[in-house]
Parts: C-alpha cells; structure tokens; sequence
C-alpha cells in the first residue's frame, strides 16, 4: 500500500467510480471502503449526500487505476446494495514523494514527504508510528505528531 | 398540523430527543420522519454524523412536548434499529404567528406571518399553495413564491 | 420511471451536470429533484457543501443520457438560482435487473433483483409497497421489508 | 465493552459533552473517538459543521455517565485542540438487551436483541462475527449479516 | 471578479480539480479558497466527506479555465497537505448575464440577472451591496434583499 | 472579542439556542453568524441536516450567556426566516488562557495557550496574523503557523 520514493508525474488512465446509495446498510461502509483499498484502488470516500424523496444516502467515489476498474466494480457490486454505477476519466497529477527518517526522543520516525517542481510542499509524520508512540507512552497523539514535525524541520529543513 | 393564530409565547415543557443509528437502510428515514409528524412531533430532522469505527452515521432529533414522549419513543423503537436514545428538557419560543389571504393572477393565495414583539419578522408563501400553482401553470416554483411575496408586500405591509 | 426486464450492460452517452448553488430557498430543492426526475434524469442528488465566502450551499448533481441535456438544463436554470452550470461525459454500467414476486402473509409483493455477470448481487422489496403494507397493517416498516427479503430468500435463492 | 443481559430503564444521570473544533488535523479523529470509547464513553460521533468565518469543523459529541465526565474532559483537552467544552445533563432510555445464539452454515453466530416493553424490536448480527465470515469465507458482507438476520428469524422469532 | 455583459455561452476548455484531504488543519480552508478565486478559479468548494479508516475530511473542488490549471495546482500543492490531485475536463454552460440598477429607498442598488434563451430566469441583489444597506440602516439583512427584488420585479419585469 | 488571562473556570449559566432552518437563503448564513458574535455570543456554528419531506436545511447552534438570550433571540427572528428556536442550558467548561509572544523571522507573533489542570495542552498562532505575513511575504500559510508552533515550541516549552 505505500509508495517507494518517485517522481512527480501525471498518470492519465485513470478512472473516477461513483455510485449513489440509500438502501445500505451504514455499518458495513469501511469493509467495503477496505476491501477497495486492499484491491488497489487509489482513493475511496464516502459523502452524505440527499437522494430521491429526501433520503440520506451516500456517495462513494473510488479513483482507480483503469486497469483495475473491473476488480473494483465486482467488489462494489457484490458489497454494496447498488444497481449501476458510473465513472469518468481522470487525469491525476502526484507530487513526487519520499520517507525520511527522523530522531526523536522515542526512537527513529518517519516523516513522508512530497516535493511540486523540486521544492518541499508537504512533510507528514507516519501516522501511525505517532499512534503506537503515543499510545506506548501514553502522550497526546498531537504533541507526538507536532514533536515528529519540529524534529523534522529542526534536521532537514 | 397547522396553527390558528397564537401569541408570542415560551413552552416550557418540550424535550429534544436524539439517537445515533448507525446499521439501518436509510431509505425508510422519511418513513420514520413522517410517522413522528403524524404522532405530533413538533420538528424532526436527521443529521449525517460520524460514528463508532468511521461509520457514517444519523443522528435523529425529535422536538417534542413532554407529554407525547413516550409515544414518540416507541414509534423510534419499533421503527429504528436503535438500541437506546437521550432526551433532554427543552424550552421552545415560538412567534406569534398568523395566516394573511393575497390577491394573485392565480387566485386568493396564503402567507403564513411570524411577529416578534409584535413586529412582523417572518412572510412566507403556504408552502403547497406554491407548488400546486406552479404546477398547474407550468410556471417556475421559485417565480410563484416571489409573486407571493411581492403581492403580500404590495398590499400588506 | 420504472424499467423492464434488462440485461447488464455499459451506457457511454451519459452526462453528470452538476451546479453549486448558494443562494436558493432550499424549500424547493425537493421539487426540483421530483421535476429532474419527471423529465427522465437517471439519477439526482443534493449534496451539502462549503462555498465562496463560507456559504453553506449545495451542489445539485444530475445523471441523464445526454439526449435530455438541454431539456433538463432548462429546468435547472428556471427552477434554481443559478448562473451556470458544468457537465461531464459519464459511463454508466447498470446491471441485469429484474422484478420477482414473492408469496407474503400480505399478499404478493415484488423484489426488484440485480445480477452483475449472472451472479444475483441484490435483492431489494420494491419500497412503496413495503410503506403500504406497513401502514395498513401498522406493522414497523423494517419488519415488512425484512420479512419480503427473508421470503425471497427462502423460495427463490 | 459489551453488555450482559440488561433490563429495559432510564439511566438519569448522564451528561451530553459537546465541543465545536476547527483548527485540529481530523486525521486524529478516530483515534480521539477509540479513547473515549476506551474509557468508558457511551457514544461518540463527529458532525461536519460550519464555523466562525466560514470554516468547515468538526462537532464532538460525547454522552456519558456523569460520573466520568472529569477523565472524559482531560482527553479532550489533552487530544484535541479545543479551548472550552460544554455539557448537558441528558436522560438515557435504553431497551432491554440479550444475545442469541445462532446456527449457521459458518458455524454459532450471536445476535444482539433489544425488547421494548417486552416486545423484541431489534435483533442485529454482531458485526465483527459477520466481518470475520465474510473474510474467511470470500462471501459478501452483506450475505452474511442477512442470512444471519434469516436464520434468526426462523429459528427465534 | 465581475463580468461585464456577456451573451449565453459554452465554455468547453474547463477543467475540474479534485483533492481529498484528511490531514489539514481546516482554519485554512477559507484562506486556499480566496487565493484559488484570486488567481482566476471560476468556482471553488468544499465538501465533508469520510475518508480511509473513517476519518473526516474534505474534498476541494476548483472548476477553471484550463489555462490557469498549472497555477491553480501549485497553489493546492503549496497551501494544503495533499500529496496529489486529480482533474478532469469539463464543459461550462454560462447564462447571459447583465447588471440592472434599481431605484430603491436607500439609493440606487445592482441586480445581477440570468438569460437563458432570451427568458430572464435570475435576478439577484448584489449581496455585499445588500449588506452594507442592512449594516448602514440597520435593517434586517433579508428585508433589505427582498426590497431590491421587490422594487426589480416592480419596476423592470 | 478576545480575552485577557483567565483561570480554569465553570460558566454555570450558559444557554444553547437551536433553529432548524429550511426556507433561508443561505447567502445569509455568515452574515447572521457575523452578527451574533458582535452582539456577545460564544459560539456560533450552522450544520447541515434533512428536515421535512427530505428538505436539505440547516440547524443554527448558538451558545451563549443566559443574560443575552434575548438579544441574540431577536437578532434570529430577525434576521432568519424561523417561527421559533428552542434552548438548553448547558455548562461552558473553559481552559485557563494565556497570550504569549514568540519571536519569528517575520518578527513577534502571538501564540493562544490553554491549561487544564495546570498543564499545557493547547497553543495555537493567533490566525489572523499568520494570514498577514502569509500574504505579505507570499510563502504558504501552512508554512507560517507552523513556524510560530516550531518557535513556540523551540523557546517556551
């Protein structure tokens, strides 16, 4: 699921899923929001939105590679209480992106970083190593991923 | 369902209840909404929340005079799938409220008039009114509300 | 509005209109949905969003076969507030559906049934039906529509 | 965090927290919600809202016993990046709840009941016995949850 | 920012951009905002949605010109934390448009008003005109703007 | 708007007003917002919800101190098409707060802190100032509160 390091680039196959649900079950939304991340799609979301007769239902959207549109429309098919879908072409553009690794007092972390035309745009402690730090030592998970961060710039910026 | 005039006033003995439900089809949510208007609810609305595990979630919110508590309860029991729900007392003010007759090219329409302190703060259009004259006419529905609301200004105000 | 007995299959001459819109009595968004739908929409929906200025808006979104895009671009623009709207070429991939009867204590009501490759994916009460029975009956409207699925389930899976 | 057999009745001594957050990284969320949980809160959710100047936030809500409101209030204050909270004391009304055991083509599964004066109105798959079948076997989620809710109601009701 | 009169058109060199984003500190939202419409973007919003692992987050989407994508993309890159976004084309359907002054108890004031095929569908107060009226007179924001339409439709439909 | 240094505090005698709207343009939002913290209130906040017959409409929450109820009571029927609000009283549980003064490149900026309990849990950049030097030097905002957090952070904690 996660990324070597690579360059900025544009993939143009790819595809943007969409179907509007009012007849689901909620409770079973993040399995289906799992099941398409485990299959390789690229981005999955759920949004409250108002369908016929003023129902709360929701849209999922799912941007995917075209090559796997197939796999994932089984999955939403099969998981989901939906007759059709639809989908349109997309264009996606991705910053090229790096780990470093950074020395805190917990240990090393890592921070994921994302570089537009060769400058630094984004640097992102992994969440998750902050949520087993902050967890072990029973920190506020946002001093642990502030901490992360001023490490960062203090080392590499 | 609708009001005779009243006075300005305060109802001290309303309760607000509300349930987060996360495992039912929401397409039966305007079924239960109406089911709660039916037993005199005085306002019900459903709210698109996050719940337990990133579930997208509703919560229902039912205003309600203390003494139809009980019965609003049960219709949310048998008709939910919620295994409990909270209330909390509330007090309601509501504006003194009144129904004025327009002369339009359409006929004798209704304006439903709020005062506050006596002064007229709210004119709206009856609702149905609207739409059955935009209807029937082929006329735009938001044409027909402002033409309300021009001859109520016009001859009234 | 309803369909025939029909196979799966990719419709490539779709269109998604979509406007945000923050200037519109929401009152009327019902009634331009029920209109947008009379027309022949495939699909439409409201959903809550954040505009210029901090506006709580809404973007309305509007699946038909491009045939029927002027006709419903016209009654966007007559019925709404809005200056403008966009569009976007859209596949839809419907699945094989079906309507199936099932014997009930209430008499013979009907499961609307999707395959995806010949597989049978869903299976859904057709929901008026499942209203009227539950309120003839004041039976809670999720038992009428369990006891449909538990029956199709039983005879026809 | 689960319940033994219970009978149905009000538990009057609880307390609704609410804090409105526009300024913290809302990939904490989940992780504010699972302590809250941890420590004993009754439920939890997070409500997309509209803030000063236009800012889209996040509402916490949090119901819970009075007695741990002093714990839950340090883990707000501790996680999250809010100045001030605020609580209500709310009533809880809570049905009358049991397990059923359930055979099945996966083996014993349990459903969670809920009686409302004495009458059963809900029965629910536990969702991670559902989840973990549906894994294991490579079947739909949704055909687990339903054949169990099938067998449930052949066997039990 | 304001158009002078234009005649109704399509726009077919548009593109709409997405990102999805879930690691933001959202007291900026509005700031990304302004900037995207001070470079040129012709539409700008924000949407709540639920993202991987059931977090909260927000879609931003930016309709414009194609033109002005490079520039618009380097500010999404530089003011918020995504690592990527998508774009895909669109076509724009523009009304025509044109500015009426209105003669009103509190001066001249602008209406901004919508042609679609010769019809006049929109007409609208210019909304900071409206408040500067209901600041400066201290009158109610909404009777201001209903007065404009009102002296609008009286005077030039 | 702004407060000196206060303690950790219980405010006993606070009030939460509640309108669910459905016929307001929503245009007006940020202006009633506008006008509400003028006149005194704590908070201010709009959420999206469904009220009657599927309507997507808004629910105002104001908090507020009991001694401006009806001031800020009447801006709402004033300035907002409802018939009627509904109160709670609630508890405002307020952080000790402080304003501390960092040395930046960009010279000193103010950090708002927070205590619970005597322990430093919050301390954000006051935004408006990271606005001005945001578009005053024209680096990313992002870029800027996190300087002022990592200076904070460098000399004061």
């Amino acid at each position: 699921m996660e990324f070597a390091h690579i360059n900025e680039h544009l993939d143009e196959q790819m595809m943007m899923i969409q179907a509007n649900i009012d007849d689901m079950n909620p409770e079973q939304c993040s399995y289906v929001m799992d099941l398409l991340f485990e299959k390789g799609a690229n981005d999955v979301c759920w949004i409250p939105i108002i369908m016929k007769k003023g129902r709360p239902g929701l849209q999922l959207q799912v941007l995917t590679d075209q090559s796997l549109l197939p796999a994932l429309e089984t999955i939403i098919f099969r998981e989901t209480t939906t007759l059709g879908l639809r989908y349109i072409p997309a264009t996606v553009h991705r910053l090229a992106r790096d780990f470093v690794k950074v020395d805190t007092v917990w240990g090393e972390m890592t921070v994921k970083t994302g570089y537009h035309k060769g400058d630094l745009v984004q640097y992102a402690p992994e969440f998750k190593e902050c949520e087993q730090v902050a967890k072990l030592h029973n920190i506020p998970l946002k001093q642990v991923y502030d901490e992360v961060r001023h490490q960062f710039v203090t080392l590499h910026k």
